[in-house]
């Protein structure tokens, strides 16, 4: 549980935890986390699940996402009652995780079902926030689960159309165009010099109180068959604006306007100014956010509570 | 050339014909011809021309699209006098040709080559028309070269998701979300039915005047590994609203509201009533138009002028 809200007990408790698995595209929001009349990921998740459970509901997130970002598999958390999870399949020939699941999905997706009409005129087709968000599945957590405390590591992905010829209008939303040719081995051995256990403040904003140091476990550029470079960025977890961050300083490396040396250099002197440069947020991807297996869970959640505190 | 514009000689008649090949994200756009104040692919592209000509440029194009219908491979011609198409370069080291494309990207990509800025607090990320539009390449047409009546035959594509877990919110913007499953053997049953030179009245909005005669080479349905559904329609030339319309039977039969020999029945009653149904634009993907070999260019335009003419 992060440290803003109060800690829920499990199901011992009397409450039963609720792991939800979700995508979204995040151009039509204002980041995760819920902002006074912006809307945002979970301002429409908590509204929705409002509407199912007709009390306020609280989500925890494993990857808080900027706005703009997008996530394929992002996880989060929520405790419901007994009569609140199992009220969920009233009426229905449903399980609950089943009834959650549909009921979600009917909410949030409601205009993208409608496949025909009558031969008309053609009207003008509106890409809102219909479908924009989307639950794969919704399940009783383990116990001990926690959606942000529990994880082993967070994997994100980053996509750059470097080439004229690979810059594609329907994929234009998930991949950043640069103006010119990168060159991919720089960019590999800029990368190479910061992984493992860091501190990352020359490339995070970082939070009052909370430490900046994280173990960055894969961070790797390729180009595709498509001519579309695509960057891997996995750590145990992020820091704010830590993805952008790195993969900014990165393409001024494969651009050729710094050393593959300085990526290394610059994590090493801790300092934040002028050349901290941030890629654009909307050809980010969370892809996976991974969990050890049910019985560690309570352990895993524990030591890394434990070691966020020890810088 | 078509009916409406006046015949402009090739470069005999001291005029350059250029083709332009390109993509486009159908999503912002009022589809492809232009609209007085309503956005178009065609109003886009001619304004961006009347920026670099300095003065109105018409263009006739392969296969226009419908309201939020996309193309990968869209073609277009226009035509030059000889200090145009040679003034296009310039002040600059490129040919004409390189400094065509250049420059119409230049002007319809402009926004979204700017991936670094500092890092200060987000701000919303605006995914507008820039980079709508884009210029794969330009060239001096071949003699008798007319982009709509040279074109040997027109592919378009159709992305259905009708299993839930195969629905990505990052690509809702080119995918069918369909409320439950649909049999693709049953679809393909019913498409085969209406192959080869057939009348297609029942699946267009008839123009006045103009023959519905058209030869559908290739319409098919497979499942792809990510579940997803994906339709390929081939013909010499699509009548307005036809690919919509032969999709949208199709997944009436594909689920179950026809039988499979709906759709060939439908064909030869040459009708167009309330069973007329129009699958959404937005999962319509126009892939490539083909072109006989250059020195059969003329020939060809004139056998479709001719065809087209007699029903």
């Amino acid at each position: 549980m992060s440290n803003e809200r109060p800690a829920v007990p499990s199901p011992d408790g009397g409450l039963f935890r609720v792991r939800m698995d979700l995508s979204y595209d995040g151009a039509p929001f204002y980041g995760w986390a819920c902002q006074d009349d912006l809307p945002t990921i979970q301002g429409s998740l908590e509204a929705a699940l409002e509407v199912l459970i007709r009390r306020p509901v609280r989500l925890t997130v494993a990857g808080r996402t900027d706005s703009g970002v997008h996530a394929r598999g992002q996880v989060v958390h929520f405790d419901l009652t007994g009569p609140e999870w199992n009220g969920l399949s009233r009426g229905a020939s449903l399980t609950p995780e089943e009834a959650l699941i549909r009921r979600m999905r009917g909410i949030l997706n409601k205009d993208l079902t409608m496949p025909l009409r009558k031969a008309k005129a053609p009207k003008r087709v509106i890409h809102a926030m219909e479908g924009a968000i989307t639950v794969h599945s919704a399940s009783l957590a383990p116990a001990g689960f926690d959606a942000r405390f529990s994880a082993l590591w967070r994997r994100y992905s980053y996509r750059i159309a470097d080439r004229e010829a690979s810059r594609d209008p329907l994929t234009r939303g998930v991949t950043l165009w640069h103006d010119f040719a990168l060159d991919v081995h720089r960019m590999n051995s800029a990368a190479d010099a910061v992984l493992g256990v860091k501190d990352f403040l020359s490339f995070c904003k970082p939070r009052t109180g909370a430490t900046t140091v994280r173990e960055l476990q894969e961070f790797s550029f390729l180009r595709r068959p498509d001519g579309v470079i695509e960057a891997h960025l996995r750590a145990d977890a992020f820091c704010h604006n830590m993805v952008r961050s790195l993969v900014g300083g990165a393409i001024l490396v494969g651009a050729g306007e710094r050393t593959p040396e300085w990526l290394g250099t610059r994590l090493q002197a801790r300092i934040r100014d002028s050349d901290s440069l941030l890629a654009s947020p909307h050809p980010l991807i969370l892809e996976e956010v991974r969990y050890p297996p049910d019985g560690e869970m309570e352990r895993r959640a524990v030591n890394t509570r434990a070691k966020r505190t020890v810088p």
